[in-house]
Formats: C-alpha cells, sequence, structure tokens
C-alpha cells in the first residue's frame, strides 16, 4: 500500500474537497464515508470504492471488517495520524474514509407508500437522524429538496448507514412533486407550526402519504404549503413556538406508520 | 459599565469557569446563560443574576430586552468581541452573558402527571432538545439522574429556555425514586431496544406515569429496569439497533401524552 506522509499531497487536498464541499460532490458523483463501520456498510451496500485511506492502527483494528472495502477499492494509501485529522471532521477519528461513488438515484414514489419530505433542512446532523428514524419506524423512503445534501459526511455519519439503505428520491421541484402524488391520490400534508391546522392525531393516514417538514428555522415555502392537500400540526403547549425539526420528523413518521 | 479588555481578567476566566465545568456550577451554584432571548428568559424566570457580560454592539442590539436583566444584574461588564468569543462556545456569539443562580429544586413528582426520567444522559443537545419538546407536549416535568446537568451552556440553549421554565426534579438514586412512585400507584416504564418487551402501542398511559431513557450508547442500567413495573419498546424496522436518545425520548413523551 503506498504511503502518504504529507498533508498537501494532491490525493489528501482531493479527499478534504470531497468531505468538505457540495459543489464538488455534485460535480464528481463521489463522496465520503467515515469510519470502518460506515465503509463496510458502503461495501455491503454495493458501492463502488475510488480510493481507501487508512491508518496503520485503523488497519490493525478494522483490518478484518475492511476486508471487502480493501480488495474492493480502486486504490489504497496508508496515511499518517495527523492526515487522518486533517480529513475528519470528528474529534477521535478512527482512521479510516472512503472516497465512494454515488449510488444511482433509481427510486420512485411508491403511490401506497409513506414518505418524509424535507425542503431545505440545513443540519447534516438532523438529516441523518431523521434517516436512521425513518428506516427504524418502517417509513418508504426521504423525498429530499434543497438543503443538506444526503452524502454531506456529518449527515452520513449521523446517520449510521440508514442514508445508504433508505431510499432517497432527489427533487428541485418540490411543489410540482407533490401535485403529481396528489393527482396519483396520494395524502400530502404539511407540516406547520400553526395550532388551527388539522392536529396529526386527527389526520388518517390510511392511504399513501407524503408528509413535509421544512427548514429549521424558516419551515415550509409557501408554495410547498399550497401544493399540498393538508396543513398537519403537532398540537402543543408551553411557551415552545416549534419543535425541533428532527423531532417533529420523528413525531410525524411515528403518526404515518403507527 | 466597568470595562474588561483583558481576557485574563479573573472575572473572565470565573466566567469561562462557570461555562465549562459542571463541577464549578455544582459548588458555585450558579450557571451561565448566553444570548439575548436566554438572559431575558431567565429574568423572565425570576433568575438572580451576580453578572452580566456585554459587548458594545450587543447593547446596542439587544439592550431593549436586556432592560430587565442589565437593571437586575449585580454587577455588569462591557467586554470585547474577543472575550465574548474566550467565553462563548457557540461560532457567532451574540456578545451577552449572564451568571445566573441557579434555581431552587423545589419541584416533587406529581403522582398523577407524566414525567419522563433520563438516566446518564450524555449529550447536552440532546438534553436541550428532550427540554423543549417535553414542555411543548406537556409533559409534567423531568426527572434526572447523572449525565448531563442541566446547566450546561449548551444544553441550556438547545433548551431554549424550556430547561428554565419546566420543572426538573434530579436524583442520585433513581431505581429508589422509581421505587416509590411505583409505591405510590405511578405506571413506571422502562424504555428498552429490545423487541421482546411490551410495544408502546399498546401500553395504556391512563394513570400517572414515569417513561425512562437511558445513555446513548448504553441505555438504561439494570437496576433501573428492574425497579420500572414495565419495560416497553418503540417497534423498529429496517437494520437500524437502536434510535437516538433523543428520538425514542420524544416518541415515548408523544404516546404518553398524546
Amino acid at each position: 500500500m503506498e504511503k502518504i506522509s504529507s498533508p498537501s499531497n494532491g490525493k489528501i487536498k482531493y479527499a478534504v474537497k470531497i468531505a468538505s464541499s457540495a459543489k464538488a460532490r455534485r460535480e464528481s458523483g463521489l463522496f465520503m464515508l467515515e469510519g470502518a463501520r460506515l465503509c463496510e456498510e458502503g461495501v455491503r451496500c454495493g458501492l463502488g470504492i475510488v480510493s481507501l485511506f487508512i491508518t496503520p492502527r485503523a488497519l490493525e483494528l478494522y483490518g478484518d471488517r475492511l476486508a471487502g472495502a480493501l480488495e474492493t477499492a480502486e486504490e489504497s494509501f496508508e496515511i499518517t495520524p495527523d492526515i487522518a485529522n486533517k480529513i475528519s471532521d470528528t474529534v477521535a477519528p478512527q482512521g479510516v474514509f472512503c472516497i465512494c461513488r454515488q449510488p444511482e438515484n433509481k427510486f420512485s414514489v411508491d403511490l401506497n407508500g409513506k414518505y418524509l419530505a424535507l425542503e431545505n433542512l440545513q443540519d447534516p446532523s438532523n438529516l441523518g437522524a431523521v434517516s436512521r428514524t425513518a428506516e427504524a419506524l418502517g417509513v418508504s423512503g426521504l423525498i429530499i429538496s434543497g438543503g443538506c445534501d444526503i452524502f454531506n459526511p456529518k449527515a452520513q455519519r449521523s446517520g449510521m448507514g440508514s442514508l445508504l439503505r433508505l431510499p432517497v428520491i432527489g427533487t428541485d421541484d418540490l411543489p410540482g412533486l407533490i401535485r403529481e402524488l396528489r393527482a396519483g391520490d396520494m395524502l400530502t400534508v404539511a407540516s406547520v407550526p400553526d395550532q388551527n391546522a388539522a392536529p396529526v392525531t386527527e389526520i388518517s393516514f390510511d392511504r399513501g402519504t407524503v408528509c413535509v417538514v421544512g427548514n429549521e428555522g424558516n419551515g415550509l415555502t409557501d408554495a410547498v404549503i399550497n401544493a399540498c392537500e393538508l396543513r398537519g400540526t403537532i398540537p402543543m403547549k408551553g411557551n415552545v413556538e416549534s419543535l425541533n425539526a428532527a423531532t417533529a420528523a420523528s413525531i410525524l413518521m411515528w403518526e404515518m406508520t403507527r
């Protein structure tokens, strides 16, 4: 395995770019997985691994579970702990990173399924947490419009593999997609912090459903709210203005699938 | 207002200590609130403000809403943006901080109420998010045993005031408290990621209830599980081993109060 000891090596600079820049990910079609478990899951999900970077210590600790990754990676490099710290956005990196090809977005919405749509969700940790909850609750898939991309390393880490396993449908025209799904007789619900909207406990989720949750600070756009059949809300007490977006999404998914 | 321009000023060092050390908070009975909104809420909740630190820019922007804090603070200091960055744990601090007296823990459990108990929850952001959800859903209060203290600045910030408004009961003997509440005919439910436990959808929450959620990595201790009347679980699908602790707590609170 070729050794890299300089942080200014071109391969390392490129890895950092893929990890840190949504634009670089979009243009290259690549993304980065960090940590033994996530890299192993990437291989299990059939991702193509372009480059693998690993410290001697990580090779010793995780070599067995990374056998598949080490075998299928087009190129592998031994790196120093300093370089691992440079590539990683965690405090104590395990020391293993895979640059992978983004899986083809081959999913379409099943009109009988239960989906969560996210409009302009910004926080990658929220996106990851939501994906983990979605998989655990048996949600059919996520619909993502704007905001944090699913290939953000923080989102992938916080998703603990759910973003690799769950059907994810990206769209640049969420209102258009919602209108299309409404025409296909899906229930479309805009989640709003408005106590005059329909309480989610009184909505019947007995047909295919899309619940839409908005941005952490600003909620949903009017275009999305107007496209939806229903405005739904989680009844609230106390002095709280709104629930955390990930919490609201969790409760909505729970009600959809319960 | 006295000006402080040196980060090594004793008042600043003490503020940093209160913000960063749980031990210093416990020993002094003080804690720190950061940001205009939280400082304002502290005054509204009747907290005693020992020291207030503010940048000229923050005074200009938030002077009006901080009138109560500026009036009641025992001492106020003008600080530089550099010092604000030193005290703050946010990326872009607003530049206002209050060292406050911890409110007296005067609450006891209402046997007809609905409580969430947290055992050794570590992540302050989780604690804050859970408190915000608890208040929004009308939970009677939180019971806290070990883990992150409620006076952690990150927990306070993520709680957005809920940790100041919500009854919070601390205990060093959670199993003992649970046995006592059981004897008072409360339903006590240990939340476990075990598909053989009672699904929370099948538990009747029609009497006073305590649901207990454990540590992010290790869940509940056996002592707590054994003290509870029931082991309850959120039914899960997919390849997910467990839900995020804050998500599990949110769904449990929702079921308890829905």
